[in-house]
């Protein structure tokens, strides 16, 4: 069966000089994916023209006029850009002809456009944001959410920890993974209220044997790898995950300057090359690219807005690994089970857009 | 001007074995410190003679039968340990028989007895932890709260951004350091209630020109140094410091294993020695050991549990340079002064211990 992905050219810091020449490489890699490239025609067609691919059979392009930049507010890219290359996006998998789609553009944007487009999962009042991070184990460390709530309450984190556990139980194929809540000790006194709450709902479903609760855990636990799962509020996550972007940066800026800081150390570094790249090859974040909105009907993958060919390739393939997995109907069948309060998938009505997004 | 340290040997990881070792090299090193080492008289003896520096003229004993464990509840350590190391240690302090005091005990009976006894400057109604993160400017960001608030008001968040402001005027000698409100973006729109209720006080502030506001700071401008102070709540600042501690280690796995995983690699290692060490002393946190507990009639520092002695001889530093610039009047000074409608300090009531401490 083909896999088919739509893939918003236009987002991201560097628009379609990226995304086209990572849609390439992708869709050579994977003789069952078909990418549909979506945004200014003009411009993808010379790229693709660039890279020799204008007559790729699983290549496709889809006119978008317009582009969210990076500074459009939420209602911009909302309610003026109807024909934006992130919402024509969106809009092909709503309407079935992607089953799943790929942006680097604006997150706030991105997800207000697709919570709109899609509509969010029966049983989940809001989506959040789950990316993978890299741990000592070698295996990743999902955490969720990274943004899009910066205020919850315990119910939320709850739908977090149930969506996060379907998501792995699917794409790593760990029946009962891990869930760990983010707090700053592992005690039950610890935290504040909502934490203490959450802890409360999460232990239930442990009992009940529908989740894998471990309990708290702390901010070191995210790269001792723990836990499969951490959960936390969408501020935590996003100043934690910007916080450990920035201490990698300084780590690899230490690095560079001390190897390069007199003949003998540059002299140790050549012959320790083997051990330099591979240093850099598992602390590289680019491998850990492609973030997904979870909790809507329907698969959206963000990648890191200043992403490079190799990232943004990451993204995609996340995009159709969750597509193949079917993560979508598992998430949606493990909500719908470990939630008994709500009703069929088909009868729920889907929630507008209430909460503010970030 | 002899400077009195107050040290409450009992606490930590390994008590008096790190503790003294620390005090002695720490004496040896500045003249006109004197040492008051507070616990069991025959564990400090045995230490002292242990290092040959039972008869040090500047190091002194104070006995104290009992010990703060680290699981110990807040009740105990408050209520029923009246004759424990870290209180006694603490009260030197109140009777001003010492300048500072130094703990690696538990944080939260740290805390609470530290707020029992001393009580809080008036005008504060929280005391912080701050701590110094290290970052690519190779000048410390210092990082309040670090977790004894974990639900926090904007009027807590203005006050710990005061406070912070004092320490780095007195401890780097810069007049108007500047402060980062730690957010999920740098826009005014982005954050939760708090954060934006906070920055307006803060950049009232600024307007008046008693405070360096810079404006909101992300998680990667902790490492980057964009700003001299940076501001949070505790449950956050806890969080970041616990995850960057993680990825600190994960680091160090990574680089040992690597350089050691073949010969040729080791030799790599052997001949860039000199950058390797250079590193490790960079990135290394024993450097930044020793976190001010502000907001208090009194200096204490809290050093990490698992210090060793060298790390926890920086924690002895940081006591003993605050005493020495007399950071606790310029705090005070700066509270008494920014926040009117405080009363003068002498007349001030303090707070008694109310909110949850963790």
């Amino acid at each position: 069966m083909t896999i088919k992905i739509s893939i918003d050219c236009m987002g991201g810091d560097h628009g379609s000089a990226v995304t086209v020449a990572a849609a390439i490489s992708f869709v050579n890699r994977e003789p069952d994916a078909e990418l549909i490239l979506v945004g200014r025609e003009e411009a993808i067609r010379a790229e693709l023209k660039k890279h020799r691919a204008a007559a790729h059979p699983r290549l496709s392009i889809v006119h978008a006029e317009e582009v969210v930049t990076m500074d459009d507010p939420l209602e911009v890219a909302l309610r003026r850009k109807k024909d934006s290359s992130m919402r024509v996006a969106i809009t092909m998998v709503k309407d079935g002809r992607a089953q799943a789609c790929v942006s680097a553009g604006n997150t706030g944007a991105l997800m207000a456009i697709s919570r709109y487009v899609l509509k969010t999962i029966p049983g989940v009042d809001r989506p959040a944001i789950c990316t993978l991070i890299p741990n000592q184990k070698d295996k990743p460390t999902y955490m969720l959410d990274l943004g899009a709530n910066v205020d919850c309450e315990p119910q939320h984190l709850h739908q977090f920890a149930l969506m996060g556990s379907a998501l792995v139980a699917s794409s790593e194929g760990r029946s009962m993974p891990t869930v760990g809540l983010l707090n700053i000790g592992e005690e039950d006194i610890k935290g504040n209220e909502v934490v203490k709450q959450t802890a409360k709902l999460l232990r239930a479903d442990h009992e009940k044997g529908v989740l894998n609760f471990y309990g708290n855990v702390e901010g070191n636990d995210i790269f001792k790898g723990t836990t499969d799962i951490v959960v936390c509020d969408g501020f935590v996550g996003n100043v934690v995950l910007k916080a450990s972007e920035g201490l990698g940066r300084f780590f690899k800026v230490v690095l560079t300057a001390e190897f390069k800081s007199n003949p003998l150390n540059m002299l140790g570094a050549l012959i320790a090359r083997g051990a330099l790249k591979s240093i850099s090859k598992r602390m590289n974040p680019s491998r850990y690219n492609g973030a997904s909105l979870l909790g809507l009907r329907g698969l959206v993958f963000k990648s890191h807005g200043g992403a490079d060919a190799y990232a943004y390739e990451w993204a995609i393939r996340r995009a159709y690994d969750a597509a193949k997995n079917d993560v979508l109907s598992r998430i949606s069948a493990s909500i719908a089970e470990l939630m008994p309060q709500v009703e069929a998938p088909a009868a729920g009505v889907p929630s507008a857009i209430s909460a503010p997004i970030q």
